[in-house]
């Protein structure tokens, strides 16, 4: 019987629904985040014709955007739920053009909210007045790829989905898969220190960045562009503006390794009885598929029945209270699948698992990949979501979405978490039918509070950004923060990168 | 006949003897660095007996070596080729003590210089003058172990043997390994983001090192100590002291992500014909391999002479141009073997290598292993050797170790090169009879010059410490280095943390 189960995913998964999700989201534009927040204004200049007239002769025509119905969704953030007001955006094909429009920037104490992909979920790539807005996008050429060593050079606005292109195209792959990938830049994916499903086994950018391009905020280019995995001379710079949201200096070209491409992934897709089983599953994984291991997700039915309800997909394995997601990936398929059924078979003699399905197709893996992929649309159909991208020791992971969910009792139309189990990291969604003041003065800082009590993480693998900001004081020390303010103050001593983020 | 050869290992690499080495290193006790190196002692206060009187307060008369016998061990490299003349060594056991005793430091002006296991071959570990030797030896507590997570927590000054040691009697392991392990300490080898044999593998410390406790030069305890693996909560503080070398504060506690334990590991040895039948070999064990590789090695034949003629090691293979060390670590030994087999039978086909032996059990790999551990101590029964830990991009690794042999003519006994192929770091030795001031200028700052000129970097593994210093503003640009000083006057403005050393 069980064998059966494992066998016959293919008929199984031919149920779930090959759809597309078309993103609908419910919200118009946002009201203006300045006064949403009441935000004061820093001290900054606010534009004039002289400086238009200095960008212009740097970037030509072409390279600004003045038009403020182009400009909109430069002022807006993904969620929707921020609206700068900027009405410039600067659009610089080189390292150089950078240098001079900081340096001029800095010199006339004009704040710059540096934008990538403008895919962050914490409002750090959005201006929150009236920022110059610098866009990376035309910054978007690979430099240099070295195969042997998988060392890729690129510029800081080159697309994630691109990178990884080609990258398979020469049997590379970028170490790090985030589902924003076809819009998100490399540069904004540092910017952040952006997670991921491939940081269980790829490790986080930290490892895998070699070396930096930077200009700081007076213009001078900070040359970091090491391209070998061993460099141990001098302090470690790049590191400084890994996960710093664009606050100590804009990125303009990454060095970073790449891994080799596996020629075999599987993908299982696991139902368990409770999350105690979920963790037992987990353990067990980590010794039997061991190295082949390049991805752990889980989700409670709770999601599953969301994206039931809003797409056409199904789970593939029927209903069942949590789900286990693991993908393998290896360099010969016929060993990945003897270690996937030698698991499969113990975790269900043990009672871990009670059914499960295995995909090796890339067409399979995709169909099932997109229920996990599908979650983020789903959530915007189902009212207004308040999104919760926290860590946990794995003791209170998911204990923490009971507890939230008693909290919120009727309050909420669901509570619902699923995220990378692998790295401690879930992503805890609270769905109600509209956006209520009186709901988030409810959750927040109630949330936050008790992740920190429970030695948690209030950021993961997004930032703190704007949304954020005013927690970071409460979770951490003043010693720590001071630390953080006198960097900044180092870099950036009139403040005009990216103001009223993070600190 | 090939079958024959990977077969048969077991016979052949019983030839090899297990004799351990014995350092016997030819060098007494050298000159003072200070007088070496002309040095000018900087504006630091010497010990008097009230500062004493403070320290014997804080740590009690246990805490402090002031025995000039005693202090000896502190006071020398390594290397035997520098020695400080400090009269003191605290020796502190908390965080609490260490925090007075830099802000006492700080506050009179006493140089301090940090030292964990004292295995360093730059000298950042060892004065140059009288500074307050501060040893972290006694902080080594093993603090938590989340055993699924694989996060460790411990003091600073765990051997990183006795950290392995621990770990793999839970099924884990440390994601770095040393050939100094026995002695050397994780703080040490955060200090000097330390590389070594498992990084191709499971990454550099930067992405394993997921929090620090740090004290700073004026005694402010900075808690940066997080536990999970993704924390995106402000700046990312830690890596700011992982490679400064003890310069801009001290380590006194870490959190580290540790790996599973492989449940399977075998080691290949395999000769071959020229360098680049290395590079191919190493090319096609990236994907035959793939997610088993766990390091990747290579040394010339004359380090194997060398080996060969200071113990009673010799190569399991007979003698080649070229020896090529792959170590695999996997979860299923059959399947590892099966891959190890293909691999081997592809290599010989294409005659990228033309012999090999591959040892499964711990006491095979533990003798093969010694022949690439033993380098170190045959290397200093050589005469005196100028060791280099450089990382160069492929299309240069070993032509630079032939350009040195040509440059090097008959003023060197040897030129041999050894190393991290999988990482592109090699350790370059040119051996003397004798150490001689003139080949020494020969040598330097040539060899520097070169490296720099082909895009590699002086300093791989290891750090800048005290003996590269002078080369670090000829390879970093002006703006590099400034910020770095900048760094340095933030966190340390007196500059009494390891003085001399890196800028």
């Amino acid at each position: 019987m069980r064998k059966r189960i494992f066998n016959n995913f293919k008929t199984l998964l031919s149920s779930a629904s090959n759809n597309i999700f078309h993103v609908n989201k419910l919200h118009s534009y946002p009201n203006f985040t300045k006064n949403v927040y009441q935000v004061n204004r820093g001290p900054y200049k606010s534009l004039e014709e002289h400086h238009l007239t200095f960008f212009r002769d740097v970037l030509g025509e072409n390279g600004m955007i003045v038009d403020l119905c182009d400009l909109e969704k430069y002022n807006v953030d993904f969620t929707k739920q921020l609206r700068g007001c900027s009405t410039l955006v600067l659009r610089p094909t080189t390292t150089q053009q950078i240098s001079k429009i900081l340096s001029f920037c800095n010199h006339n104490h004009l704040a710059v909210c540096t934008q990538g992909g403008n895919t962050g979920i914490c409002g750090g790539a959005t201006p929150v007045f009236d920022e110059v807005i610098l866009s990376t996008e035309l910054m978007n050429k690979v430099i240099h790829l070295d195969e042997l060593s998988g060392v890729l050079t690129c510029e800081a606005g080159c697309v994630l989905q691109q990178l990884n292109d080609f990258l398979v195209e020469r049997d590379l792959m970028m170490p790090i898969d985030l589902g924003a990938k076809g819009s998100c830049q490399i540069g904004g994916n540092l910017s952040t220190n952006a997670g991921g499903i491939r940081l269980y086994r790829y490790g986080n950018l930290h490892g895998n960045v070699l070396g930096l391009e930077v200009v700081k905020a007076d213009g001078e280019v900070l040359d970091c562009m090491n391209t070998l995995k061993k460099d141990n001379t001098g302090y470690h710079l790049q590191h400084l503006f890994i996960g710093s949201e664009g606050t100590l200096g804009i990125i303009t070209k990454v060095a970073i390794q790449c891994a080799p491409k596996p020629k075999s992934v599987h993908l299982l897709f696991l139902g368990a009885q409770n999350f105690t089983k979920v963790l037992k599953a987990y353990k067990k994984a980590r010794y039997d598929l061991g190295e082949i291991i390049s991805a752990v997700e889980c989700m409670d039915h709770q999601t599953m029945e969301l994206v039931e309800e809003h797409s056409e997909l199904s789970s593939p394995i029927g209903p069942y209270p949590f789900y286990l997601i693991i993908e393998t990936s290896g360099s010969e398929s016929v060993h990945d699948q003897k270690k996937l059924e030698g698991y499969f078979n113990g975790c269900m003699d043990k009672h871990f698992i009670l059914n499960g399905v295995v995909a090796t197709s890339a067409a399979q893996r995709e169909k099932l990949w997109s229920i996990r992929e599908g979650i983020a649309h789903s959530m915007y159909q189902d009212g207004y979501v308040f999104s919760y991208d926290i860590s946990l020791p794995f003791s209170s992971y998911y204990d923490f979405v009971t507890e939230m969910r008693e909290y919120m009792g009727k309050k909420a139309h669901r509570v619902f978490g699923f995220g990378h189990l692998g790295d401690g990291n879930i992503h805890l969604q609270i769905s109600i039918k509209e956006f209520s003041n009186e709901i988030l003065n409810y959750i927040e800082p109630h949330i936050y509070n008790r992740v920190d009590e429970l030695h948690g993480s209030i950021s993961a693998e997004h930032g703190i950004g704007f949304l954020k900001r005013k927690y970071l004081p409460k979770i951490k020390s003043s010693e720590n923060l001071s630390t953080m303010r006198k960097l900044k103050m180092l870099m950036d001593p009139k403040g005009i990168l990216n103001p009223y983020k993070v600190l």
